[in-house]
Order: C-alpha cells, then structure tokens, then sequence
C-alpha cells in the first residue's frame, strides 16, 4: 500500500437528526465545502427531513396516523428544536440570539445560501414514505432519491459524514 | 494534488446508537451497499450491541450492576426504541406499522438479509465489557474485535460512517 | 474507475456530542488510530467543546445569558453526562466503575494519552462564539479554528467521522 492523498472535491452528508444545532453543524460544513470549490451533497432521511419541508401546511391527503406525525414534527427551519436545553423552545431562541450576537446566518439563510452555492439537496423517498411526508409538503428545487443514490454519490466523495 | 476518484467497493459502518430509527438507517446504508457488491463492515458498539442480542435471557453470571444494566436495555430488534416521540413503545409500533405499510422490512429481516448478504458483523468487545455483555448473549455468527480491527477495516474502505 | 486502496495514515473526528459515552468512542477511536501511527484531528464543536474545559471557573467578562449557558453545560471530562441512563449522574458513575473494573482508562486519562500521542485538538471558534466560551476557560495546547481548518485536514484523511 503506498501513501497518497486523494481528493476528489465532493462531500456528502447525510443528514438524519432534525435538530437545530445538529442542522447548523450541517450547513456549516456544506456551505464552507462548497466556497472552496468542492461539489456537496446532502442527503436528508428521517428527522432531518423537517427542514425541507414548507412552514405552511400543504393541503395533502393523509391517514389519521399521518397527520398527528406531521402534527408532532417541527415544520422548516425556524421550528427546529435543540439536542440538549431545548427548554420547550426557549433554547433555540437562545440559540438564534446568540448566532446573532456573532453574525452567524440564521439557519434559514443558510439553506437559501446552499441552495445559491448549489449544493445537491435530496430527500429520502423511503423515509418520506415511512414517515408519511408528501413532495407537496417539501420546498421546491430538491431531488427525491434512495440509498442507491446517496451511495453513488458518496463512492464519488472522499469526506461522507452522518450527521 | 491531482484530482481522483477513488471506489474500493468497502464500506464500514460503527453502530454506536441502539434506537429503531438510526438502526434502520444504518441497515439500509449496509444492505443497499452489499446488493450493490460492496464489502461492508459493520461494527456494533455501546447502545448499538443491543441490536445483537438475543431475545431469551442467556444463563451467565453477571453482577448486580451488570443485571440490572442488562435488564434497561433492550434486547434484540423488536424491543428499540425511537431517539425521537418514543411514548413509552408507542412510537416504535408506529414506526413498525409504517414501514409495513410501505413495505419497508422490518428490522429483523433487514439483520437477516444483512447476513445472508455476508456482511461482516463485528461485537466491539471493549463496550461489551464495559456493558456487562457476555458472547452467549448475542447472536451466533458475528466476530468479536477492538478497534484496531475497526480501524483496519475503516482504512480499506472509501466510505466509513459513525451513526 | 480502477479499484484501489488508499492509505493517507490520516484520520479526522468532529467531536459534536458531549456526553460520555460518545466521548469514550471518540477517545478509543483516535488513540487506537494515533498507536498505529495514523495521524488524528480532533475538531472539537458545540457540546464538545465541554470536554476540553477547564474544571475551575475562568474569570471572564460574560453577559447573563452567557453566564447561564455555561453553567449549565459540564465542565471537563470529570462531569460528562451520559446520552442514555443518565439517572441525574448515577449513569456516569456506574460506567466510570465498570470502566475501571475492566481497565479501560478514564476519559481524563484517555485525553491526556490524546496529547501525548500528538493527536491534533482543535477547538471550533465559530461554536465558541456561539456558546459563549472564552479561551481562557479551555486547557492549554490545543489550537483554534473553524471550518475552513477542518475541511483542509479532511481531504488529507481517509477516515472522517462526526460523533
């Protein structure tokens, strides 16, 4: 085996948990990837799929069970919740405020960023199936793919994170 | 540097987390990367070990500290539970109805396709006993190593995830 | 596409989440990657940033509700919580005494060994800022930096993990 280094300039992460701090961490890393030059993709499945879904409620039809999922589940990016001292919503306010004080970009700018930068954002049809989440619930301009997918990308980058 | 891209055909996947979602995530990753033709590893360590217990109680000796360690975890795939709206066993059997909905395998099953598929199963023998985890507690035909096993392994593969 | 193996002797590990237990694995990880000569970057962000704080308070300027959040938060790996059976502290012990009764080092142990082995700790600043956290009240001998630093080690590693 000899030493080398590769670099392929493209990352994937895939983003599972849904929390606010866990997100930034997210976007902090696609967003910094894609300014030096690297392609990104973002995979998101299960929790983290509350982030691409829209603030207003989208007139789907859905089984009672469905709904009270939907009901229960933070809708975008200014409803996430935190890992730790959530606080019942106090802590990501908390959270915000402090982003703020250091003129870190709100969570929401920093998907419209990576959207500009052109980042790859897919969300997991199986999750969506099994969490019953429709693409009329979802923001626009994302691709909708399974494992097969994320994994072709990721054989493709040479930095994969699960997030 | 010169731009490459690199395909080992190996994946490695720690299963740290023991609840249903993550579990669900990582055989998804694992199976779908073995139909694929990839190697894959995974490595089961700390919470994720429950995965790999048998459901009957095995006769070993165990400290009072061990059992009652042993008797809050969950044992096997049917009794994890949701890192997120667990409701005391609620959300799992939700999870469950869910995905038998979509036609989603149930976790059981995907263990079993993991294994048919020969992909590798190795029992992180530093948490197990640091867990209070004996061998006749955990399924047969699985290895047993440390990390450096893990970190061989890791080091063929292009894509190595921590769930 | 060719298959190939590469090895950089090079690992990278995000350290996101504070408690104990994944502390623990990330500690294995790098030493056991760092004893077999593998170059290690520990980039330490958000709850973290717990393990490298000082035990004793640090006398700086902080506004309430900074004062607040780091009051909460645990200082240094003596006061780790645990990510499940924490039982108000009772977790952390019960695993401290089974860590100790099979020899594995404590986390204060395990990070002292991190330095000697010349593993690279980096604190994340754009999460300090965040947190609220001066570098008067991290320990001595570590470096500082963001994203852009992380990114760079990374594309040098052919392992990348986010705990």
């Amino acid at each position: 085996m000899t030493e080398m280094t590769t670099t392929t300039g493209k990352k994937t992460i895939i983003v599972f948990s849904g929390e606010m701090d866990k997100i930034l961490a997210a976007f902090v890393i696609a967003n910094g990837a894609a300014a030096m030059g690297d392609d990104v993709t973002m995979f998101f499945t299960f929790w983290g799929l509350n982030v691409l879904r829209k603030d207003a409620s989208a007139h789907v039809h859905k089984t009672a069970l469905e709904r009270a999922f939907s009901w229960m589940m933070p809708r975008g990016t200014e409803h996430l919740r935190m890992s730790h001292f959530n606080f019942a919503g106090a802590g990501p306010h908390l959270l915000s405020h402090m982003m703020k004080a250091h003129h870190v970009d709100p969570i929401s700018e920093m998907l419209a960023t990576a959207r500009e930068q052109g980042i790859q954002m897919i969300a997991c049809t199986m999750s969506m199936d099994v969490m019953g989440i429709r693409r009329e619930e979802l923001i626009d301009g994302i691709d909708y793919a399974g494992v097969a997918t994320y994994l072709g990308e990721a054989d493709e980058a040479n930095v994969n994170l699960f997030i």
